[in-house]
């Protein structure tokens, strides 16, 4: 039978299961209720009767909404659904006189709101934690405008912490067999050196590329998480050589290094429910059985905050840099600089030393001020090389000022920095590095 | 590639991450840690740097304890990984103070038991879910002994509830086409009309019968509950012509009733995380739409409690029984009275009374005596008719004195019920069952 | 496991199966050999005792030839491993003393090509069947110029009919969630419609169209021929407005009217051996089943022999003509006579009607000259409408003059319009193409 | 969506399609026709205009026919549907005067029974293959009394041989995890030694056991035949130890030795099409592959000739025996000799040099006498051990006296093997046997 076919079928199987079992307003009507009403029914027992039909009929309802309505619909559930702070405050005066385990249970009920439930039982709908997540993109874009809505986000995080933890998620390598309409989405997630079309999606899938994402079973088709890596001889110093202009296609048993020159998180809905962490060191655990001759296991990162410290350098604290350093950055503002004959000459060796500072020195609440430098560090990895010209494009050279950074994921070290990390807040560095930095 | 071939793959795979990515002590040696040093180091920073490698060695370490290390094990978790009071109580009061989303977040923060996010991590581990699952039914085994291990089970019964939301779960038929292995599981869990063997499997599986599970991704091998189901012209009374001696095939399409004869929850871990409601239901619409001609959606169940009530009637209330009711509780006792040719002129009318009114009158807490009653009534079932020698089975006999129940699950009333049964307590009922009970 | 690591395991396992099955030389040395030793190892007995590991050999040789060792190795075929005309004659005389089973069954025997049962052994080889279908191809492209080789040709064809029997086929349908590499040769293999790229592939693959295709079960990820089809209300009378620029999408379910816009042989080597009737008549049975909104399924087909026809008319049968036809065939040969403002005028009455003459009376060894009318009218197909500037690519104007036809396959009417052509010629042909034609 | 849910749509497509495409009559009323008429239907032109319609009507009608429907069916194909003498008289006629390629494929088109093209068009009905693969299995029954039927085998056997290549079956393994179904059909075609249940069934896909099946791709739920594999450590010599009480689970790791106990052809219809040289030499490459502790592969093989060779022997050749092998043969025919015990001294010895002498001597056309050892034989295997008791079952002693014998599958000598077998008519044995030959 046809998928198309299927589709059909499936809809219909939903929709007699609607008509069977809902004695409710349709979702058309549901929409025209405040959404107090909506949240109503589906938290009273009549939610609980209707199998899943009622919670899919609120699925569909919020997905009909109009921006407005939605902030109505959030604005509702911090309001109304949070927990009440007098069943609190008796509850936890019932703990105070005799803690145990009752008055425990008692106290954690008290605290959580029903906007929890609320949310659970929409995830029963077909496509429930598909809603859910969407759900939270529309917060997230909601609430640096209205921080009243924070509560409802913290309850959406809780849950999906939950849901998504790591042993529900499997991990899958992407290639050019698989579907269209994934492959697309994996252009269209791309951002860290994105895609310029089939093309190139197709080199980046080639013999001596491999690409893995995550994915959570209740949303089969969508990736949540990918990460592109080269099959190399070396450790790669340089991205466009793996995206633009690859040239031959290497034996991948005859690589030596596998370099991870790209990680994308595809769902803002998820964003701040990590799986970096655990992608990376599963796909080091692939590749190395796949491939018993790889040895290094690096990235190839950007230095996202590099140039906005630079100019934070050179606004706060002149006199701290030395002449040569302030012509470099100088030099940056010029367009074209890097393919200039004397940028090597001029450029190179200052902006490589501030790197190598502003990656082992610049701080933010303790940690590296750089956020691609707080994640690998943060997991373990070692701060191993910087490269020159690394990137340049345009986002590369404006952010970075084209320089790349390797880290280097070793399984033999991996638990001794990250403990060093965050127990200390040291910094794993090849020793290459901390030269540069003195 | 044989499947055999493939799970080889996939443990040396596996045993190359542990390889890989640990450095702590295998399996072997975490056993003969303490409980308490194994919890420590998955819970420590090591726990998070290893990727799942650590949560493998836990899962691995619990399954090669003895009975007493679990115990052992699961005391320490109730005794050491609770929450802190004095934690509880300042967050308590700070909410107290200045009830907000930051204190609430905080005192949700301070009431969460560190064990939660320990068995979160062992679910991270390759059937890190089956571990959570198996811990929880070794945990009940030893519940009723030590009941401090209570606030253990609850932490259980709180993650379980939220990973086992019914929108995670899939419904998938069984057949004759299913794995012998998945099959074998169901012959073994089948404890309502227990099966007699692959013989007794296949004619429960045949093209008038249906039967269809719940699973969970994170279990893809596992049943969780199944149904049973016989199609049938006219509303079954009887449950041996279903099973024992099922007759002429019928052509499905000529059925006008499904009866859903048996409901089996499979693993003892999962008790008390209810899917039950939505596998009827959802069974309900997979039936209506694969069978336009079926009317009719009943169970044909047993009445688990009625001769334990009998009894406790003979023992405690005595004169409220007409003399012909005692005569016929007295028969029950006699082997093979069922048979007897005067059973039907002295059993039948009074028993069948007696039992309308246990359905209708016999209360627990305020619900019906009666667990079988209890979980239909309250999924918004109809109590529809009372089925003399429905069951004629040793266990038929001993528990519900032959008598089966036909409860009825009418889209067009579920909601209804179900409302009135839990705001007021109302059962269901058909009028000649009430006319019985009077 | 990821895919590549699958096929890293299966190439493994036949690499084993060569080294231990196989005694011979490897494939290297194999090639280094005359084409006729390479057929007499697999011919001789220890082709029959190594399993599959010399056919392999023997396929993997001949993917490593030259386009030169080719050609020897088919003449060698053609001169070698024909039958033996002494021992046809000894069994012909056989068979004409004594006809009978066992004569017949000898004679049929003898005239069997030894080079068949080489056929049959390669076929034996890990794609055997995909090496089989590349060498008739080779061969094709010599067969013009040695026509020596055309024993081999026939002997190919007898043995792809039989394997590639419609019942050996299944059809699957092509869409936007198939494998990027499949829709890349769909791509590649669409000749009727040239695809602008990737988009444009998207949009034939949209919710308002349909592609199928027939795939064999030893040439898994090769499409055989496929099918372009467009839903839409009313016939369809042009193509441009169905690729280029189709609008809005349809509701598939508000179609009346299947449009199969284009039908492409994907394999060369598969050149003679139809499957098209079968494929158009399957995949209006699905769409029936699919969509019951669908009243009429209609080709939109070119004339690609009309402009040829025109200028032999011109050039043999002047006088014939009308002088209004030979100015409509001169304005042909303006570029941009199909936008000019008068060529309505002028052009589309003598044209249609000289198309209509064309489609019902030009003949070639008594069927249609048109080889697309050929195909429809013996398939059962119903000659319906001439559809004026229907394609004004550069492709539709210098072959159909711009003419698109409705070919109408009408299932009441479909055996009856077969038997009528092939028993008697006859034309099935709406009255409005007949009265354009007189 | 459910198994039975789809097939009710598949089957509601095929019927869909009868209804469109067809015009014939019904299979109800096709049966009433002669069975030359429902020839005529299917190769007139009206077969090839339907589509597969009426091919399904054809198999549908042979399908509910009687077995003296099915006679008459195939005795109309033997008498009417052969090649016509005249036709193939001219044309030898014409090959004769000229040899060529023309003149050769009109030879073959003559001498090509058209029953063969009637066959080709069933086989493109939905579960066509399935009813060619019948029909021989009906015949089969027909031909011992019915010898003018044997043109038609002929013609199926030449169709089967080529739709069943070896290129076009798939090894799949067999194991718990395969689907009831499957695993109820290995147990009924399991001839060799026949299972007594699920549980037997169970052992034998144990994890030191293996089973493994070829299957073609149009009969997907049928295995074409299947071996059973026993991995143990040294070279088993008794059957009963591996299948009735087999003792504790070997880690296959630590196997040395894979026995092939048993092979069972499934498909009567299928005899003489032959696939178990490929399914041995298949499973020795996967074995090898999965598991590089094995060794030795061999078989441990019935000699179903034996017992009535001894007794020809006695009637023919007296004096030819000495009085021990005398009495050892008479032995044989009391009941449980083999318990008895002095069978051991009186029996053994003598009657392993009759089985060594009838391996290696007893020759019926030139070929080894016994079937098991022609087979294997002329596979290339070596004649190993001869093994006293080895099969104690009933039908082990009334065959074979109880012995077994290994045949040893070496992938060094088995094209030597087969070459001097099929060549010089030479045996491959151990020097033991050949010692208790002399």
């Amino acid at each position: 039978m046809s998928r198309s076919r299927l589709n059909q079928v499936l809809n219909s199987v939903a929709d007699a299961g609607r008509e069977l079992l809902r004695r409710g307003p349709p979702a058309g009507r549901l929409r025209e209720r405040s959404p107090g009403a909506l949240c109503e029914a589906l938290l009273s027992t009549r939610g609980e009767a209707s199998g899943t039909a009622l919670a899919r009929d609120v699925a569909d309802a919020y997905g009909a909404m109009s921006a407005a309505e939605k902030h109505a619909f959030f604005a509702t559930l911090a309001a109304d659904y949070g927990p009440g702070p007098a069943a609190i405050h008796a509850a936890s005066d019932r703990y105070k006189q005799a803690p145990g385990c009752d008055t425990l249970t008692a106290l954690t009920a008290a605290v959580e709101p029903p906007r929890q439930e609320l949310f659970r039982r929409i995830n029963m709908a077909p496509n429930g934690t598909a809603t859910i997540v969407a759900m939270r993109e529309d917060l997230l874009t909601l609430l640096p405008d209205d921080p009243s809505l924070k509560a409802v986000d913290v309850d959406l995080v809780h849950l999906l912490t939950s849901w998504f933890n790591r042993g529900f998620l499997h991990l899958e390598q992407i290639d050019w067999e698989s579907p269209a309409a994934l492959l697309q989405k994996i252009m269209a997630y791309e951002a860290v050196h994105p895609m310029a079309g089939w093309a190139d999606l197709q080199r980046r899938l080639a013999d001596d590329r491999r690409c893995f994402a995550f994915f959570h079973p209740a949303l089969p088709d969508e990736p949540l998480i990918f990460v592109e890596v080269a099959l190399v001889r070396g450790m790669a110093s340089a991205v466009q050589p793996l995206i633009s202009d690859p040239g031959e296609m290497l034996d991948p048993a005859k690589a030596d290094t596998a370099i991870f020159y790209a990680i994308n998180n595809c769902r803002v809905g998820l964003v701040g429910i990590s799986f970096g962490n655990f992608l990376i060191k599963q796909v080091v655990v692939e590749l190395a059985q796949e491939l018993p001759g790889l040895k290094t296991f690096a990235t190839l990162s950007p230095v996202p905050g590099f140039r906005a410290w630079l100019a934070s350098l050179v606004e706060e604290s002149e006199g701290a840099l030395s002449d040569q350093e302030e012509t470099a950055i100088d030099r940056l503002s010029e367009s074209d600089w890097h393919t200039s004959a004397d940028a090597e000459a001029d450029v190179r060796e200052p902006l490589t030393r501030l790197c190598a500072r502003y990656l082992l020195e610049a701080k933010s609440r303790g940690r590296p001020r750089d956020p691609v430098a707080r994640f690998h560090l943060r997991n373990g990895a070692r701060l191993e090389r910087l490269n020159w010209l690394g990137d340049v494009s345009e986002k590369g050279l404006s952010d970075s000022a084209g320089l790349l950074v390797n880290y280097v994921y070793d399984p033999k070290t991996i638990e001794r920095n990250h403990e060093s990390y965050v127990r200390e807040g040291k910094i794993a560095a090849s020793p290459e590095i901390k030269r540069l930095a003195q």
